[in-house]
């Protein structure tokens, strides 16, 4: 299964007073991790919106294990489970912390949409082909 | 079991490029929407962590059906399902529309904590007493 | 000269670990501030942007006097100091503490631009008529 | 002069439906310049934090003069334009596009803080003592 890993450096701004992380940022955290995830396939998020293509997030699921503090440098490991074979992706998506403990486990589903229409679309056959080898 | 509404106007700065609401914010608009839960039962979060119990979220899940936009006026749906009984509590949350349509659902679990030690807690025993009534 | 308020309470998502407000939330704050302040007059923003007009903000300054703290009520004061003649306006925003205390003041210039082309535009004659009688 | 600089990636969260980058955001860009500087210079906000410093922000200048765009990698150059000489330092800050166009200029100016107490401190020596050869 295809997997890709990024670093995120925590900002003040992310904070709140609980001297920790506000729970919300890490639906960012994760942006950050599945649009990395396609810019290492040699594709970006931006490029596809150009052409037409829309991926909204349809469902999100969090567990929050540890607390990321201010300053740290996180990583943001983001993986596809399974190769899409409808108009929906699943990314299996992890933070953690410079010692490597895992400070929160997530998963996140989008749906390939055409913008103009809001019409389901299946995953565009440019990612197909480059993921595929990563699935046999 | 006990419900409690809320309104929120949708702001520019919660917009995304997509022109709806970023998927993020809507832990914040479920934050608003429990801060007013209890401020509904003559409680205050912050006055909870002024004497010493925080509330992290633990684990959270959001399924997206319709989009928010910008300026929509939001009705915020929170309700316990069932009284807590041992240190972890979970909120179910909804947004609606004004025209009544229902764009997001989720639910939220948060831990009861001791700010000093971190070490669980049961529901005070103040907010259980409020509570009670609804349950029997 | 006009002027408009409306009333905020502070979310948990807007503080940081120093137990204020992070200082770029006032941005959204005098957003909020300025949208009421047409709403009063019988407008939105929204409806500018629908009808093909923008405003990006091309300046602002903010003066951090006090802090604000998590679920502060506090109250945006927005007002137009002197009529536009010709493509910007500019606010001048204060926001305000329960017990009244002045915390952060500031001003901040939009332009008017017609949506499809980024070309200046005076403001909307309907505003202005709605404006008018307040600065004579 | 003292000048640092560093990078950051545009997400998809500090969009608006503009489809620029939310004109607050660049708080947090400024913040993450200052950082970068401190870091640079072998020290960290985050250090000074645990060492009962606080650099809370007294007042903020920005222009606005082209828009970040989504996905766009910004350069943030932040500089001391003079040694504090009292409790106060001002920094000026940048962001430009990948193209090397200016975006937004900024002037930030923090207190040296002690956090226990609000007192007004003079900057750390150890931090005098690394700037001081750069102004002379």
């Amino acid at each position: 299964m295809y997997s890709s890993t990024t670093q995120i450096r925590v900002r003040y701004a992310e904070t709140d007073q609980m001297k920790v992380v506000y729970y919300g940022n890490y639906a960012t955290y994760f942006e950050v991790g599945r649009v990395e995830l396609l810019r290492g396939l040699g594709f970006t998020y931006k490029a596809m919106e150009d052409e037409g293509i829309i991926m909204p997030v349809v469902q999100m699921s969090l567990q929050y294990i540890r607390s990321a503090k201010y300053d740290d440098l996180l990583t943001i490991v983001s993986s596809i489970p399974k190769l899409p074979t409808d108009h929906s992706i699943t990314f299996h998506q992890q933070v953690l912390n410079e010692a490597g403990k895992l400070l929160t486990t997530g998963e996140v589903t989008l749906y390939f949409l055409e913008a103009a229409t809001y019409q389901k679309l299946p995953m565009p056959s440019y990612l197909m082909d480059v993921l595929n080898p990563h699935y046999v």
